[in-house]
């Protein structure tokens, strides 16, 4: 079998950013226009009056003070309280594949690879834009690749989903280089008058360029092992769709979470390091989905045995929330590159689904 | 590398059927009501009328007499003209999930197969009923099956593209036993008030067990080779979705797509018949995405040189209609069984994107 390595990885920022401060002017000014709308209601016990959002306490309890979206106007419009996304023209890239092509450009550009030497795109994210033409083709036709691509979905763990499908594809030698995107337009999927989740996502893309190590340039990081899993729940959930489902906007039981996410992806990371003969203490880094505060750092200290320190766990909620998908990549992607050959360190995506994901990386002399 | 067989394969029909004549009913009923209400506007040459179906020539032009679909009365009502799903309620099965359990079952029930001894499934469609939880990880609770699941999308040509992930899995060695899983629900795509497309579509699922060699069931069919391309194009397109797209309802260009699909994918299957040293004329039987008559029908045109007769190309869309990424495993689910040791066909899988797949088999000993 074709050994297999992480060559590169890239990540898209939008660069508007929405602080707690600001969406607490927006989110308060359209609690307190409702509250005024509905006060008889109110008064006669038949409608819960909206709390106001506390800056200092969203960041207290989540641990975020501030997040990237694409459109900072709409979503801070009392009035509307969404992102506002202008119409695709004939020939203009969609939304998603302009954010994934951005990172794939920093992954191909940090490998020094030319697209056209790519055999494969996958784009690996918990929404897309449209069901077809796939989003994966149009980042593969804006790159020039030939070769194919499809579209993937397995939620927040969908990038290493697509990470590991990449590595059978070149295992199995049907593939050298393949890109595995994950563009993820969060504030898109959440309820920004919901007070309770709306602070918790933010907007960004990741990229993952997978190749045989036969080709790896410099720097790349040797895959050891793989290991996917799922198990159906309902408790993160989002119901938009063709069919019209019975929400259209996402919904999470954030303790049924907490409960139940956090020891199973940290079961199967444990497994899968005694398949490989290896224990948690030779990991010297673990860039997980930056789900939240409590449930990432849940997973570390299931793996780790005891509470992980910064240095070993890196969190990017401060400044991006969770970018679902993108989040595990992203944290690889900034806080891996003082790692020196031979040290390990483990990528490991999860979310709803439940979907659960890990690779364990060592890096190349 | 290990050998790979499609060990068995199910396919899910609604009973419900529209006859072309129930469709001119429901159609010109609308049409007549339409044409009415805006005879001022169509008078003033504002607007055009409604041309009525005519059953016989629906028929003539598209090869389709009849289709299957999920919900007959919402198409077939005058004022609605779409299907009406009932919400799901919690617990239940949702909709896609619970076409692509019985495709399945059928599956694993022809391998002989427990799904406990499942390693895999792969929802492969060209639509997901919601972003998630991943369908593909709904259907593999259902089977009670342990490991990990997915949802992929390349259109038409998803469930081969989804064999050909799944081979490359068990390849590599990470899976032993993969379900391929392509529910379809294209009454739901389609516009039935646009009289050119509305005649073209129906619902089915299909399902394909994809297995080592060395566990495979007698009957089984050795995957010689396979090959998946993608080009990206407009022509045929269906912007749902979360950010909202322009339209709602597929449309196509059926003239680009006749032009450019059936070359593109006849291409890619010589090129690979090249690759494997096999010639057209070594292919016993073609089975093909039902895309429509022509489209079809050039692409088996392409691959033989010549025009094929129904026993090289069987054609399912006289009762099936177009069924999406579930056509060709359909074709092939239904018209395999007389095949002996040792003959050989072909199983591609075309659609939007564009997106293009063929897997070379030959019947086990």
């Amino acid at each position: 079998l074709n050994a297999v390595v992480i060559a590169a990885t890239g990540v898209f920022t939008p660069e508007p950013t929405i602080s707690n401060e600001e969406l607490a002017v927006a989110f308060n000014a359209f609690a307190d226009a409702y509250n005024q709308e509905h006060a008889a209601a109110i008064q006669a016990g038949e409608r819960l009056a909206k709390k106001p959002i506390d800056p200092q306490q969203v960041e207290a309890i989540t641990g975020v003070k501030s997040r990237h979206v694409l459109d900072k106007t709409g979503v801070l419009d009392p009035a509307r309280m969404r992102p506002s996304f202008p119409i695709r023209t004939e020939g203009a890239l969609s939304i998603t594949a302009s954010m994934g092509l951005a990172a794939c450009e920093e992954a191909l550009a940090r490998a020094k690879r030319k697209a056209r030497d790519v055999d494969v795109v996958i784009c690996a994210a918990s929404s897309m834009e449209r069901p077809y033409p796939a989003i994966a083709v149009e980042i593969q036709h804006a790159l020039g690749i030939e070769g194919f691509a499809y579209d993937l979905n397995a939620a927040g763990a969908s990038a290493v989903f697509g990470v590991q499908q990449a590595a059978s594809l070149i295992r199995a030698g049907q593939a050298n280089s393949v890109l595995v995107v994950s563009p993820e337009i969060c504030s898109a999927h959440v309820d920004w008058r919901d007070r309770d989740s709306c602070c918790l996502f933010g907007d960004a893309a990741s990229a993952v360029l997978v190749e045989a190590a036969a080709i790896a340039p410099p720097g790349s990081w040797a895959i050891l092992g793989a290991v996917l899993k799922t198990r159906y729940s309902d408790a993160i959930r989002w119901d938009a769709g063709f069919l019209g489902g019975s929400s259209n906007l996402l919904a999470q039981d954030a303790r049924k979470v907490q409960k139940e996410l956090a020891p199973f992806v940290s079961d199967m990371v444990l497994g899968h390091l005694a398949e490989l003969h290896l224990e948690a203490k030779q990991l010297r880094r673990l860039w997980l989905s930056q789900l939240s505060v409590s449930v990432t750092k849940a997973v570390a200290q299931g793996v780790l045995g005891r509470e992980p320190n910064a240095d070993e766990c890196p969190l990017l909620l401060e400044t991006y929330a969770n970018i679902s998908s993108a989040g595990a990549i992203a944290a690889f992607h900034k806080t891996s590159g003082d790692l020196g050959a031979g040290e390990r360190g483990l990528i490991c995506a999860f979310g709803a689904g439940y979907a659960a994901s890990a690779i364990f990386l060592a890096k190349a002399a």
